[in-house]
């Protein structure tokens, strides 16, 4: 089995995430996180508000789905946001043509001109899959999710992006706030047609991004905290070099004089190793000018290594002006700031997250199969979907009871996990299988002493502790991201 | 000004709410939440959570906001969900005809009988709103935002509510869990299409829900926790009266033999005269059997007074086994439970609860304007914004610098506003248009002693404290809800 598959079967029997609508067959592309994968998901996205957010009082935004044609024909989205396709000419299976490309020659990158993609099909020979007919040509299917508001239709489509709301609202925060920088953040779902969704969490047509855009006036790249993030290091792939190199943040300056681009990078990669991907399956890429929108200065992608192959879980672009002045043009509105005299347009650097990818990234990685066949993700105790789990060892004897009062006690502070039937070892591997870190088990000793076993997740270890001293133990092994006893 | 009127002006100059893509004149229906309003939401979500899921060991699902066709035939929306509405034979112009009825006839209650609307209208002699028109035949509008998936457009729409992935994912949740009862809770966005989108927050197109479907054996009405809540009371209108009286939850089982929904009442109860709506302004409301839909054996809502009018925040209902059944039947799989050898569909007890409009009717609860002209929101610390403010007096002196030590030591704990610049009263005032509970001023006597002034929203009161007492007393604050310093 793959690894892939491993994880998809405890994703299903551990109420981790599952298609949505299961008993209909599910549509491709759409996954309901269940108890598990909710609370990791929220996890993650609490951690990320925390991290990048609150700690720099960035501004927050939670904006509309639905959003009207003009919005998206400013941003590009209505032209632009297009998959090129090609259909069989015998059986009309459609397939994404770059992508049959991109499975024969793994360095391929579409670059957008139809004529050269047409050619590398008929010259590498690509065929229909399921019926080995001949592909047609190579046409453009728009990936927005089409929809009409009210009574008479007004045309609008599902956001693709959460980005768009944070643009046409930065006038209005611009009017209350009245200076710059001015970082706004979102979390929230967007939405991609996708022609071929697949690799389970990866390429959904449903999804949750975590985005900021950072407004700021040309040529003062100024963004508080940066004296304390500038020697940390991160790993990238600059233009045209195929290894991955160390860089701090300070030293990426001289590759791309931008501090508030840099400055993400080291929060990012902090970012994700905190969570628990490994930092050599990781890295940066600084795309190349071809692969780089035209209103761009600079684009940098974050890659992870999974056993789908490389994937992108993250994108950071020097923006420009570019996307206020559309805005400005479509809606006849001057959005210009005035900063003691100077009238402009606001530059701005986005950063753009996903939280299903990463989610999915983050349990490939910290996968473990130990010698006895128990499986257990190794994530921090961070996003665990519950910090600890508590268990009587018997329900008699009075153990059920004190096990209860451990659990309210508990629950004061943590989210717990409390179950009662089974062998002790079998509630270990299936709250181990739920990356639960910690372990609290109710013995007879517990009735004579209170003291209690406190087990580590990650090395199956277990010590003995007071009852008392439980809550402050469980926080500073979160705090340490302690996962072993040793 | 009216008070919403009031409110609105606060909205959108403070960053509370202010309507979609604004600069494109925007949608009716849909707001995005600024700043303020961004993080009040999302600390009812996180109460709402707490309070209901948590607590009681819920489960938790986040499932996909687009739905399959299928899905909404089998829940009855394809079909049902719909509003009556006239279009002016002269002009053109909609309306929901149930609405212009309510409007002259306080008292009417559109039961599905189209001729019967439609002689109504004739009687009460309603015309065009805008044309004095005469008014055409009811039809009926489906409320649904259509959409398609994939590139061969398989019908599909943005789900009305959030209950049909649960109800959807049941059979992998008892599949897994083997046990009943089973309770699934979710936070997300619904959609409805609405005729007329109006009265700011309270009737929008695109609104988020916070709903539980509690899964039981027919009979077995048990709930968890029912022993503390029994005996807590709340307001209900009975049928057939008039008056509103107060009843506890036991008390409530002599007209309705449930607990889990007299459960849900008094927690309901609790949650929202804990986040400050007035107690004297809402009721439940036990709705007429004509009301109520041929598959539910009791339906409860909360109604809430309002400058708009009594509008409804909340849903209960004890569906039987219908929904269930429903996708049984639709998705032709087996979806019973096997409980000791008793094979049976569960039956299902609903809470349904909005999130925007009860946001709304809280800042309209709590806003108040005193004798200086100063307004504020006097919401419970729990949802406010920003816990507490951070002002230094002047900014020279040392004390800024001092107020950007104490701004960091609360940030570890609390959501801190920091603002250095107006006179301290306009930033009192502005932190109280906020609702931040509390605010701390660094003067020059903290700069000798190490103590600051902390000052109180609703009073504009203040005590002296020393900077390494804060955080505990601000926690203490927090929890006992205190707002005003006598």
């Amino acid at each position: 089995m793959k690894r892939y598959e491993e994880i998809m079967e405890i994703a299903l029997n551990r109420l981790i995430f599952f298609p949505s609508h299961e008993i209909y067959g599910g549509k491709a592309g759409f996954y309901d996180f269940g108890n598990v994968g909710a609370r990791i998901k929220r996890k993650i996205e609490n951690y990320w508000r925390e991290f990048f957010v609150r700690k720099h009082n960035f501004y927050e935004l939670e904006g509309a789905i639905v959003t009207p044609e003009i919005v998206l024909k400013a941003s590009g989205h209505v032209e632009e946001f297009t998959d090129p396709a090609v259909a069989c000419k015998k059986c009309g299976k459609k397939y994404r043509a770059d992508k049959l490309v991109e499975e024969k020659e793994k360095s391929y990158v579409f670059d957008g001109n139809k004529e050269k993609l047409e050619e590398k099909i008929k010259e590498l020979g690509i065929k229909c899959k399921a019926c080995k007919g001949e592909l047609g040509e190579v046409f453009f299917i728009n990936l927005m999710f089409p929809t009409q508001i009210g009574y008479d239709g007004d045309k609008a489509y599902l956001r693709p992006e959460t980005a768009q709301n944070i643009f046409t609202s930065f006038s209005r925060v611009f009017k209350v706030e009245k200076k710059l920088p001015i970082a706004i953040a979102q979390i929230g779902r967007s939405f991609r047609n996708e022609i071929s969704p697949r690799n389970v969490l990866v390429r959904l047509r449903e999804m949750t991004q975590m985005e900021i855009e950072y407004f700021f006036e040309e040529g003062k790249d100024e963004v508080e905290g940066w004296e304390k993030v500038k020697d940390k290091k991160f790993r990238i792939k600059l233009q045209g070099e195929k290894e991955a190199r160390w860089l701090s943040g300070e030293e990426f300056l001289k590759y791309f004089d931008n501090k508030i681009l840099a400055f993400f990078l080291v929060k990012e990669w902090e970012f994700y190793a905190n969570l628990g991907l490994k930092e050599d399956k990781m890295w940066f890429r600084f795309l190349e000018d071809n692969e780089t929108p035209h209103y761009s200065k600079a684009n940098v992608d974050m890659e992870v290594e999974t056993s789908f192959g490389v994937i992108e879980i993250a994108g950071n672009a020097y923006r420009t002006d570019y996307d206020l002045k559309r805005h400005a043009e479509f809606s006849k509105k001057n959005i210009e700031v005035n900063i003691e005299g100077r009238k402009f347009i606001p530059h701005v650097v986005e950063l753009s997250m996903g939280v299903d990818r990463l989610m999915f990234c983050l349990l490939e990685h910290s996968f473990v199969k130990n010698e006895k066949g128990w499986s257990y993700f190794s994530i921090s105790p961070l996003i665990a979907p519950y910090e600890v789990s508590v268990y009587p060892l018997m329900k008699k004897d009075g153990l059920k009871e004190k096990a209860k009062e451990v659990e309210e006690m508990l629950k004061e502070r943590f989210d717990v996990y409390y179950r009662e039937s089974g062998s002790i070892g079998k509630r270990y591997a299936r709250g181990d299988e739920i990356a639960i870190p910690y372990a609290i088990t109710i013995d007879y000793q517990s009735l004579e002493d209170d003291t209690v076993t406190l087990r580590y997740r990650d090395d199956g270890k277990q010590e003995r502790i007071a009852i008392k001293d439980l809550v402050k133990k469980i926080e500073e092994n979160i705090r340490k991201g302690k996962t072993k006893l040793e």
